[in-house]
């Protein structure tokens, strides 16, 4: 499928504010490829296809986490948590998207883990820093996107933490293994 | 066994500002205590000991979680993580400790976890807000303290995690267990 046809698929699934940053997501995403050697095409795709889910009601949700037997321990998290997992459901059994790492960049979009491939990375970063995003702070993930991808994804974990713990906020497991797995790196780039 | 002699088993394994900072535990915590309605004597003994391990040696601590087949997510986090779980291993086997309660408030009195009893909870913010420490932000949570247990108790594991992301620490996955928990609660509490 090519880009405009994705695009009118997603389309009536959101609200125009969704749909603008999803087009925000899908430049920054590429430019992100480009920038780090990642196929443009997956990028561009997946993250057109990144928040597929998030205006799905949340009880058919959870039925689609019990019915594929994904995580368990995504049922009660709410909306927030299941978006990823069930998106890259609809990106398989509805797109017939079948590349397990454009799948997976979906997948733990909202939430990160442990072990992040470079595409994953890439729709991760995007998402919190395509234009159309506002938050304090914005501007120094942005700048860190521009000195390293591993330096950008570490950036935007500890700031997804930290703005979780301020606002008290549940963390989901998945996101400290994915940050204490970005500083072991830092760690080792010294 | 009474509080002279605890503090006289305690002083010679730790360097004096430690022993001071044990000694202001233990007044904290028996003011905890006494505001809480928790045994004073329970809450004076396990802050005396809640340290015992700090300064034992790493290899030593981790032959430990071996043989006593602790936590083994607890190997390879150093000895900031080790010391409360091998402190609750001596207190039981060299101090003959036997309550279970007091054994967890050493255990956890550095990582929290889900579900702490009153005297864990007294031992963490007694461990936190003791007169010797000096922090940014620890005169806030001094009045938390006075405010309620469960108030002082999530204000400090919010503070320990954004300082840990601040300084890019690993964070053990309890704390962050400890954390979704109290959050929980504050919810609860509306």
């Amino acid at each position: 499928m090519e880009r405009e046809q994705y695009l009118a698929a997603i389309k009536p699934r959101m609200p125009e504010k969704r749909y603008i940053h999803t087009i925000g997501v899908m430049e920054t995403a590429i430019e992100l490829a480009k920038k780090y050697g990642e196929e443009e095409k997956k990028a561009e795709t997946a993250a057109i296809l990144h928040d597929i889910a998030k205006y799905a009601e949340i009880e058919w949700m959870e039925n689609i986490v019990r019915a594929e037997k994904l995580d368990a321990r995504l049922l009660g998290w709410g909306s927030e948590l299941l978006h990823g997992p069930v998106g890259a459901y609809i990106a398989e059994s509805e797109f017939a998207l079948t590349d397990e790492d454009m799948l997976n960049a979906i997948r733990f979009h909202t939430t990160g883990r442990a072990g992040m491939s470079r595409l994953e990375k890439i729709i991760f970063v995007a998402d919190m820093i395509e234009p159309n995003r506002k938050f304090d702070g914005v501007d120094r993930l942005r700048k860190k996107a521009e000195k390293g991808l591993d330096k950008a994804m570490s950036a935007c974990v500890r700031h997804t933490l930290a703005f979780l713990i301020d606002t008290k906020q549940p963390i989901y497991p998945l996101s400290i293994e994915c940050y204490n797995d970005m500083m072991k790196r830092e760690d080792s780039e010294g």
